[in-house]
This record gives C-alpha cells, sequence and structure tokens, in this order.
C-alpha cells in the first residue's frame, strides 16, 4: 500500500466491555494519535459490540465512506463471542481460510508457551485454530504478544487491519507489521519479481529468511493462474532502492 | 422520563481533539460506566468531528435505532467549531431558541467570573449569548463549572442531552441535573448480589419470580470468569431500598 497523505482512516472498536464503561478504549486512542502522526485524517471511530450484524454494518459503513484505512480492535481471541474476523469476511463475501503462514503463527506462539509451562500442551483444539482463521485472500499479522494474529484485507483501495483488543498485542502488531509494511513515509518501494519454484511454502522460508536479513523489507508471495499453470510472484516493500534489490537479487532464480 | 431497565442508550463524542488522539475519549467511558450501572445498554459510541452534517447523521441514526437515551458531548463552547447544539436543532428540525432561564444560567456565570475578576466584565456579548441558546422546546440543564449550560431535549420518546466535552462540566451536569431529574425520579437503588448457583438458565427463572413479587425492582445476572471458575453476581435495581434488600434475601444463598 501505497502511503497517502489526508487520506481517511476510519475505527472500529469492537467490545461489551467497551460500551459497559468497564475499560476505556485506549486503543482507538492509540490509534489516532499514530495515525494522525503519519498525516492520515481519521473521520470517525465507532465502538459496537460483538455482534457480526453491526460490526459489518460498520464495515461497509466505512468502505462506503471510501476509507483508505479502517482500523477493527477485538475481538480476535478464542472464545465463542470473539467475531471480528468472521464478520469481517461475512462482510466482505469472502470464505474464512487457515493459511499455512497463519497457523505457524499460532503453532508457534503455543509452542514457546507450552516450553515456558504457561500452557500444557501446545497441541492446536478448537479454540486455538479458530484464531489461524483470515478472511480469504488476507495477509495475516504475527501477533509477538499474544496467540491472534492480525489480519490485513485489502480490499478495492482500502486496506482493513483487524488486531487484537489486548492494547500491548494492538500496539505491538502496529508497531512491527503494520508501520514498516504500509506506512515507511520514507520512500517506500515497491517492487514485484517472478520467482521459478511453484512451491510457496518452500518459498515462505526463504522469504523469511530474506526479511531477517534484510530488516524493514517485506516480502509477501503470490499465487497467479491455476494447477498446472501456477507462477508465483514475490511483492517487496522495503525502506531502499538497495534494500530492495539486494531482496531481488536473493529472490531471482530461485 | 421514567426509568426503564435495558432500555437503549448511545453516545455521540464531538471533536476533533479525539478523532486525533490528542485527548482520550474519557467523558463516553464515564457515561458508559454509569448507564451501564443503572441498567441502560449502550449500544454504540461514536466519535465525530465538529461537522454539523456528521452530528446531525448520527442523531437521526440513533433515533432510528429507537434509544431511549442520546448523549451526546462536546462542541458547546463560545467558538465558531462549537456547532454540536446547532447541529441538534437542525437535525430535529428546531429552531435555536435563546430562553430566559438558559439566559440566566449564562448570565449568572459570568456575573460570578467578574465578580472574581476571572473575567472583566459581565456583559454578554455575541460568543458567550450564543452559549445560552437550545433547540426549541427543550430545557437547559446548569452548569455548574462552566459557561455553556446543557440542553435536554425530548423527541418522540427519547432523551437527547446534550453537554459540554470537559470532563469536569460534564460530570457535573450529569451528576446534579441529569441524575435527579431523571434517573432517580423514585431513588433508585441498586445492589450487586453474589449467588451461589452456576446454572443461569435456572437463576433467570428465579430473577422473574423476584422481579413478578417486587414491582419495580430490575435484576439482572452477570456472569464473571470463565469455565469451572464461573461465579455469577446478580444486580439489583429498584425504587427504594427497602424492596432491593427484600430482592437480595430472596436470592442470597441461592
Amino acid at each position: 500500500m501505497a502511503y497517502q497523505a489526508n487520506a481517511k482512516a476510519i475505527l472500529i472498536s469492537i467490545g461489551k466491555e467497551i460500551l459497559r464503561g468497564l475499560t476505556a478504549d485506549g486503543d482507538a486512542h492509540f490509534l489516532a494519535r499514530k495515525l494522525t502522526s503519519l498525516g492520515y485524517e481519521i473521520e470517525r471511530i465507532v465502538v459496537v459490540d460483538d455482534d457480526p450484524k453491526a460490526i459489518g454494518a460498520e464495515i461497509r459503513d466505512a468502505l462506503g465512506r471510501k476509507a483508505k484505512l479502517i482500523f477493527t480492535t477485538g475481538g480476535l481471541g478464542p472464545t465463542f463471542d470473539d467475531r471480528t474476523v468472521a464478520s469481517v469476511a461475512k462482510a466482505l463475501k469472502r470464505k474464512l481460510v487457515v493459511t499455512p503462514e497463519s497457523l505457524d503463527m499460532v503453532k508457534l506462539y503455543y509452542k514457546e508457551m507450552a516450553k515456558s509451562g504457561v500452557v500444557k500442551s501446545a497441541k492446536l483444539n478448537g479454540p486455538r485454530k479458530k484464531m489461524a482463521k483470515i478472511p480469504k485472500g488476507a495477509t495475516p499479522l504475527r501477533n509477538r504478544k499474544g496467540a491472534a494474529p492480525g489480519a490485513w484485507i485489502l480490499e478495492g483501495g482500502t486496506s482493513i487491519f483487524c488486531l487484537p483488543g489486548v492494547p500491548i498485542e494492538m500496539k505491538s502488531i502496529f508497531q512491527h507489521e503494520i508501520l514498516p509494511l504500509v506506512f515507511s513515509r520514507h520512500q517506500e518501494i515497491a517492487m514485484d519479481v517472478p520467482v521459478a519454484t511453484k512451491d510457496e511454502s518452500l518459498l515462505a522460508l526463504r522469504l523469511r529468511r530474506v526479511m531477517k536479513k534484510l530488516p524493514g523489507v517485506y516480502a509477501k508471495s503470490r499465487v497467479h493462474g491455476a494447477k498446472g499453470k501456477i507462477r508465483i510472484v514475490v511483492s517487496l516493500h522495503g525502506p531502499s532502492q538497495r534494500k530492495v534489490q539486494r531482496a531481488a537479487r536473493m529472490l531471482r532464480g530461485y
């Protein structure tokens, strides 16, 4: 997503605890401050219940207002009343899918938690697996502080970010995933690199190595075509021409 | 306005400073907590700019949702960008009027300010007089902490309260004007009673019996904790200490 000054942003906070006055909506406050400092104009902030109809209506409303950015916070957890991702998917008429990447994120989290003895088992039960579900076509966003990945959905010209409501998790994803990926003020460079491999799962490992080696670079693979005629293109985004070209060299011919 | 348990409330916070993340929306947090404790259900909280169209649209939207209570906070001051009352009046197709009562309130404030030397003159200039304007048919609400009175507008079955955004003023009007006037016609008493049962469905029948036996008493169960560690608390609201305590006795130990 290219940076665009003065573009419109809309924040949707989801959760009964805010509506009941049990918690203040610190997430919206944080995002409003951050996005404003990045040059965005927040048109409105809405707090709604964990209710699929209410969530879907706000997503559609925000799209209708031609917001460039829509943030939802809250409702990504494992319990029955965490309905954000499913509601957003429904509003966009997309299926809910578990991608290898999102599943890896949840797996990794519980592996670490099991290792450190916080949870007994790293096994993915239903509620845990639920958190790996994202709308089809979305990019999962790694959550370093909790189990549920965020999701980045491109819908027309709008980026929809679904983030957890827990402030430390929301802030971490914003800082580590969204900022470098989306908002790099300083001449974000984008480049598409076709690769030879047709195995996206192996490619994923390679992309991770590229990103580890070149901090600030974001690499995402996209599959074009179907079945025998698959070709894979890697979209690179990065803070400098030099870094992006280095990443491209690491991928070319792969 | 008669007290009605479980009725719907909608909060509209107005002001660029919230959208820009300069101030957290403490007013909505305060009102959400207070109204919840009074038995209201806050359906949504919306933050919009000091923009007549946006304010009017939210007022009409909230009326369309059949809210019993609508609160606006912010935008009652003397400056050109304080547009709440005019926008609400326009949305309701009412004229803006200065009533003797609202004018007295503003006069009194500046008289006191002039007396204590905070302002030079008590004379009402244009910006000061502007704050005495309320929608036709509205009741001005005395502001003990600032210049701009609040306004209480009855529209169909809905009460719309326009309150200042300055927290100390908003809270003062809520506490001194709205609570006694609207919510405690009959000294509303609230009490939380923990119960022993973990079966909310059986409890529901018991609560219905309590409410039937003690008209005016409202009892609602809330579940805290999860899974094995559930505990249930019943929130009681009622017209008198005696009645609420009787309800509590009927529930204790259950």
